[in-house]
């Protein structure tokens, strides 16, 4: 196989031909698959079920302290809840703030109620700046940027590098402008290319010297411990880091056992310094009684421990492995060779991010949705929906059955050829 | 007994001796009760445990449409939750938005939203306003106050008559007032004072005319098959009015089965008109990616349909008659004919709501709390936790059993007739 940019015109007409036909062949099977979210499949959610049952073999509904998990109260959740939540992510129970099912929520609570109140440390509320800014490591989470897009933040994008996001870029433009509020940051098996901050990266952020007296990282833990197999990223505790440099304050960690139980009814929550701990409760009173403590119950004596939830995690990674294989596998066995695009293989998270060449990101994925598969949209995963060099996709490979997931492979790289085929000849 | 206001000095300072000694045999006892919230009692909570196990016997977990509730999706609810609720609230599935575990959080979101975004019909957010105000009938319920101060929304103190709030003094305000955006109500066995809403009042709120385009009704059902007995009271479904005036979109109402089910782990949601429901979903998507579906789906399959509501909530009145008669029995017996104070016998709800002799309510919660036993705050009933006639207190019997209930309430009217004492004496 020769590069797709040394061909020809014949060459390219000829193999465009050939792709069509191939095209035309999945296109008449009338596939119907959605990848375009990052879901755990059917069999990753039945590893869990013996957790809707745990209660039921244990009358009491108490936590260890003795109160009534069914009534009201606990603002913050269960203490052995928060004790869990805390080993998993080595920080104290004190700074632990459990949610209901959603990190998501608690990510976009975080920020309206800095819109309206500010955070510790704010001179005045978020909305009373003419503009405020958030940083944008980019490929990132569409949801992030969606949430920047509906309160009217202005999203600066960043370029993510091999070991995490450009930090000489983040450092000066934290340090030059106070209206920069935030940065959104999935540090470990990044969304989507799976990539784990470097050391150096998580230090550098730790050592952040941001002119916003008020300047958050958004540090949304989504994959911790969501591996493939036992060789797996380890990423230093920004916590520790913060607390040498004496920044505890700046960040916000969220996490969740939504793809650990399950998305619709697992546990989230926000980990942060004991001061901010206590300035968030002082509004989250008024915004709740509490979270759903009998769900805490659940997972807490289901897990019993870290070790329970790693152990657990290893059935998932049993599941996903084979699935990241086939993708990567028949990447790497149809597009190997073209120079067509170049993608990720990570060792954990939710994703595959693939690079078409520039201006092919968009008709790729317009071809296969022709052909009756559906994958986030392109320009998904940069701030305002819009890929300048048009060429990321992002994969998930996670909810199909292996045999579909196979099948929609197959098509998806004949349609990344015939896309640049397309792209080649245009610009002949 | 004659009125305590008709007694000499004699008399008073020897009642208050006796009154006195009576307290201090209380106080020796060390009694240890918290009456401070409307908390269902744990023979309540009992009733509902089948349903923490409901799912085990049916080993799916799809909603009716195939969807499965342990994953993610379906922002606003399961099918079946939504036609479950609009049958017990009488209105269609399109009208509801299921949420998670709290209406209090549900309401505070939509104000969130709304002072950011504004409502459907807003000129602008009302952040944008110099100051927005809020008409609050009092006495009322205190975290609805607390949503207002949060927001620094001002608050403007209606009286509570009869059949529900002042109506009069309503009209002429928002008609008036482009900065009144809404309204607090509780219109059935209103929160403290058990008041339900007349025809007449429901048809005057369906009729307002308000300044403000965006102007707001948040009526929190809370209470709306909360009844003692089978003498229970009706109320007109308000939207049935609005809909006859051509005013659906100025409602929102809330729900939800903290106080059927589970405080902690219910199910609560928002109805609104299908204008309504359209302009907040697209906010919503931003917030979450949806509510606990499994939690949804207990509650369907527990109660099956309204009928199964209404039987099962037989069984919380059954519990709570008992106790709401040992409050008023307690009352009358002890305060019968001294004329230092006035309490309602409501037929549903949560509360007893009883006024002292002005200028005597924080003294009587003073005493009875130094004597172990804690209601809620005098004042808290009223917006920024000022009563200025200091004289109304809540009552909330449902949380002690009944044995610890009659004692409380024996040494509550001590309380409340030491200090009516004390203050007729201090006004000689």
């Amino acid at each position: 196989m020769k590069p797709l940019q040394s061909y020809n015109s014949e060459e390219i007409e000829a193999l465009e031909l050939a792709l069509k036909n191939e095209y035309n062949e999945y296109k008449s099977k009338n596939l119907k698959l959605d990848m375009s979210r990052g879901k755990p499949s059917t069999k990753q959610l039945d590893i869990s079920i013996d957790m809707l049952h745990i209660l039921e073999n244990n009358k009491d509904y108490f936590d260890e302290n003795g109160t009534d998990c069914r009534n009201y109260g606990l603002l913050d959740g269960i203490p052995e809840a928060k004790r869990f939540f805390a080993e998993l992510l080595d920080i104290s129970p004190e700074e632990i703030i459990i949610g209901g099912n959603s990190s998501l929520n608690m990510m976009y609570d975080t920020i309206a109620r800095a819109m309206t109140h500010g955070v510790l440390g704010s001179e005045k509320p978020w909305f009373k700046y003419d503009k405020i800014k958030f940083l944008c490591p980019s490929p990132g989470y569409d949801r992030h940027f969606g949430i920047c897009a509906h309160f009217n933040i202005e999203m600066i994008t960043i370029d993510m590098l091999e070991d995490g996001p450009d930090m000489d870029k983040i450092e000066k433009l934290v340090s030059e402008d106070e209206t920069i509020k935030g940065i959104w940051c999935v540090p470990k098996y990044s969304n989507p290319e799976g990539k784990t901050y470097s050391d150096e990266v998580v230090r550098r952020f730790a050592n952040l010297k941001p002119k916003a007296t008020d300047f958050r990282i958004f540090w949304d833990n989504a994959y911790a411990w969501h591996h493939l197999s036992d060789k797996h990223d380890e990423i230093l505790n920004i916590f520790d880091e913060c607390r040498k440099a004496g920044t505890e304050n700046m960040v916000f960690e969220y996490a969740s056992t939504s793809k650990v139980t399950f998305p619709g009814a697992g546990v989230a929550l926000l980990a942060a310094s004991v001061p901010n701990v206590s300035f968030i409760k002082k509004q989250l009173i008024v915004q709740t009684i509490g979270p759903d403590k009998l769900n805490q119950l659940r997972h807490v004596k289901y897990f019993k421990d870290a070790n329970g939830l790693y152990e657990h995690m290893k059935k998932h990674g049993e599941i996903l492995k084979p699935k990241f294989n086939c993708v990567l596998q028949t990447l790497k066995n149809e597009l190997d060779g073209y120079e067509v695009a170049e993608w990720n293989s990570p060792r954990g998270g939710y994703f595959v991010s693939l690079n078409t060449m520039d201006g092919c990101a968009k008709r790729t994925l317009r071809l296969l949705k022709e052909a009756g598969v559906v994958m986030t949209s392109a320009g998904a995963t940069f701030p305002y929906g819009v890929d300048k060099r048009d060429r990321n996709i992002r994969i998930a490979p996670t909810f199909p059955p292996l045999e579909e997931l196979e099948t929609a492979m197959k098509l998806f790289c004949i349609c990344v050829k015939l896309a640049s085929c397309e792209k080649i000849l245009s610009n002949l």
